[in-house]
């Protein structure tokens, strides 16, 4: 597996690696245009000046028209195409859930996906739609889970086999098809079904869907989440472990006149200016734009550029361990978005694991910013500290701390810490002036542990005035509680 | 004055406006690049590509050097630059806050600029840094007064004369000195002296110093904020009412190796990825840009791509009536930024003069978005609900509610009003699943406030088991406190 997919960086539940295919490697987290066969707005040659590293079509379109077969299977896919890196396809999946039905077997679309020389080869799975009954997205699993044994078996070589991650919105039924296909060491694992709850802004339940299926796999596999690809959800997808991304948004959207921005869509007719600096938005007005001939192709353009700018800033923030920052000033563009970043916090405790040690200054974002690994990390860590004596907690110096045994400081989300470490990371975390109420929630109950765990020291605690909060009551019991106003005046 | 500048649309104390130059008509809100008549990283006439409409340069530097000021004089500013649009001149000032003094006088700089043909005229006021005492900053107001004033006398005509608002970090004297240039009639207002705030991150006490200068001065009247240029604090400038911005720091930080973005600034050294789609970083990779011979041009470029994307996504949020909700993302780029958010909404009341009776719906970003004007414009016209019988008010419908003469819906963070408005602006908010704490805390209170105001209505509240807070206590003492699972049993 190892050969396959390396990873090499990392930040929350996020990774920057590279995906060996028989066309080359790709680095990810990507996303892959979707190239329709019959009618291209922009031509797969032209992708790579995008920044695309790999493609994905649809093999059972190929399959389906005999002149597209035709060629398919004499020139391969990527004579088809004119396309020479990789190239992912998909299996008739998407038609079935359209459909109901397809007029290809699961042997026969892997077999054909196999001779015209696919990247990536997907089988034909059920994808159960979300909200479905618990016996529906049951039963449906285990045709999947059949199918995919049988494409396990038959597609073994160089070519990379995906293994769909179905269970509809039941997140013990992603986790347990996840692992079950972790032992068939498929090569990539797309999430399945997943497009019904992006259109319909149901992120927390697809944190969930994502979280529960990402437990389930081996952390070292690639993840793809199947149809998504929109860059205002990317940088919340790739901090749960989501590696590739596929868009068929770019020319769909282009086609409806929808202009794509990582923080969400406009209308082409609505806008007076084109907010964004890519090389169409910064030659053409919003008015030109409209009366271009080649309207839809260079919207098209547009909704590519905006893309995978949004892939290099979340690269570039993997490297930095700022990743998290972005994810939270992206899901203010919609109140729904932030549903999911709260959802994404309940699962802290697992993004933990993945999380380095040390990574880039802690930049408040807002309330949520207290439920990120690094804050429950410090919190779980809590019993290294040990005091005895006098200490004295404070969020600056004050006058006379030299005269206790142990001077902490005390800074939100965090709590209290030995004042000489306010330097180190996390620390040494950029935070507002004060703190809203649950940050300052998380300080004062880790405050209050670190006191609880520490029984033979004796605290005295500096409390501002702006920290108004049931806790503090609390702290009041466990150490002698003095507002800073009334300090200097003994 | 209104010949002079025009305003188009408004959102928040933000405004699109035309100012009329004698070069022709600049859309504002825009910024500046400014030119250096020594050296030019990329020339004026390129500007334009850029998406600029008006230059800013020194006429100091232009009347010091020989061979510039005879070029000048000879062919005009604008025969000197080669640039055909509007270019606003600097008086010196900058240097004498650098230098403590300058070889020019008010008159002979302000003869000077007006004989070169400067579209927007600057005497040579004094720049007060931050921090000054009281005293100093007062004299150094007086005399920028005398010389302002002189300057008014003398600069009569076509060219626009600027008269910049000193007064140090005294928003008193912020105030004062901008209410007594008002009466003066200059055509445009530069907040002086402001770089070493925003260099400090500053950012809060930035927002009080323009809140106050434009509290002093014609709502009416265009507000440059001199030395602004850096794209990520600009939708907090324009919120409060700015309307011109100028950047050195595009070829500034070319030169250091900087690369800035609407989010913060990188060292091109330290960057992986460049995490931007204008023209530049969609032909460069971050290691090419870093080789290129020309690296500081097309950076240098990459800057200003990436500030004028940020101007028309400024211009279209003011159009979309979504001004506050970039505010409120932008801000997240760095919690100094956020202590700037949340001193932007201490002048709410204010604010809300301005605000759009109805725009763009109202988008949750944080708990600061409770403190917006339409929250505030919400709890002014509380009493303008009168309700009597009885009422029931709940998140969601719940059963028996027709059984209540008013039905009331609870949405924070406004409170509690009509169910029939739920879909009139502002009522149709989009807002996360569950208020944070002071999101609810506005809500709770806003209800309290309505159950005051409406003595003779008897009130039932359905409370969410999710809503913790002290408030609700004082909700049971004026109205039926019965929780949603309670309800449902009845």
């Amino acid at each position: 597996m190892s050969a396959i997919f390396e990873i090499l960086d990392k930040d929350a539940g996020g990774r920057i690696g590279k995906l060996r295919t028989p066309h080359g490697i790709v680095e990810t987290p990507t996303v892959m245009p979707v190239i329709n066969p019959n009618i291209q707005l922009i031509s797969p040659k032209e992708m790579k000046s995008f920044g695309a590293e790999i493609l994905i079509t649809n093999s059972y379109i190929i399959y389906r028209k005999e002149e597209l077969r035709t060629v398919a299977l004499e020139k391969g896919l990527h004579g088809l195409l004119g396309f020479d890196g990789p190239i992912m396809t998909d299996s008739g999946s998407f038609q079935l859930s359209v459909y109901g039905s397809v007029e290809v077997t699961n042997e026969e679309i892997l077999g054909f996906q196999q001779k015209i020389g696919s990247d990536i080869i997907v089988p034909l799975d059920i994808p159960t739609p979300p909200d479905v009954h618990f016996r529906r997205a049951e039963e449906e699993l285990a045709v999947t889970a059949e199918r995919l044994e049988a494409a396990r078996k038959f597609i073994q070589g160089e070519q990379l086999l995906a293994g769909p991650v179905q269970g509809s919105t039941y997140p013990e039924l992603r986790e347990k098809a996840a692992s079950r296909l972790r032992d068939l060491n498929f090569e990539v694992y797309p999430l399945g079904a997943v497009v019904p709850l992006m259109e319909a802004y149901r992120y927390a339940e697809l944190v969930d869907v994502i979280a529960a299926s990402k437990k389930g796999l081996s952390p070292t596999s690639p993840v793809h989440l199947f149809g998504a690809g929109h860059p205002m959800m990317f940088a919340l997808a790739v901090s749960l472990g989501c590696d590739l991304f596929d868009s068929a948004a770019y020319a769909l959207y282009a086609k409806d006149g929808r202009y794509i921005t990582a923080n969400g869509t406009y209308h082409l007719e609505k806008l007076n200016y084109l907010p964004c600096s890519c090389p169409v938005c910064s030659k053409y007005t919003a008015d030109e734009l409209r009366k271009a001939k080649n309207k839809e192709e260079l919207l098209g353009k547009h909704n590519l550029y905006a893309t995978f700018a949004e892939i290099r800033l979340i690269k570039q923030s993997i490297k930095d361990g700022k990743l998290l920052e972005l994810v939270e000033q992206r899901c203010r563009a919609h109140p729904k978005l932030l549903d999911g970043l709260k959802r994404l916090y309940t699962h802290s405790a697992w993004l933990e694991q993945f999380d380095p040690a040390t990574k880039g200054t802690y930049f408040y974002c807002g309330p949520e910013s207290s439920f990120r690994p690094e804050v429950l990390r410090f919190e779980k860590r809590l019993d290294r500290f040990s005091l005895e004596g006098s200490a004295i907690i404070r969020t600056a110096p004050v006058k006379g701390e030299k005269d206790y045994d142990r001077v902490l400081t005390f800074k939100a989300p965090f709590g209290s810490f030995p004042a000489e470490m306010e330097e180190v990371y996390p620390f040494n975390a950029e935070v507002p002036k004060f703190p809203d109420y649950e940050t300052l929630s998380t300080a004062l109950s880790n405050t209050l542990k670190l006191m609880e765990l520490n029984p033979g020291a004796e605290f005295t605690f500096i409390c501002e005035k702006e920290f108004e909060h049931p806790l503090i009551e609390e702290i009041g019991k466990k150490a002698k509680l003095v507002y800073r106003a009334a300090w200097k005046k003994e």
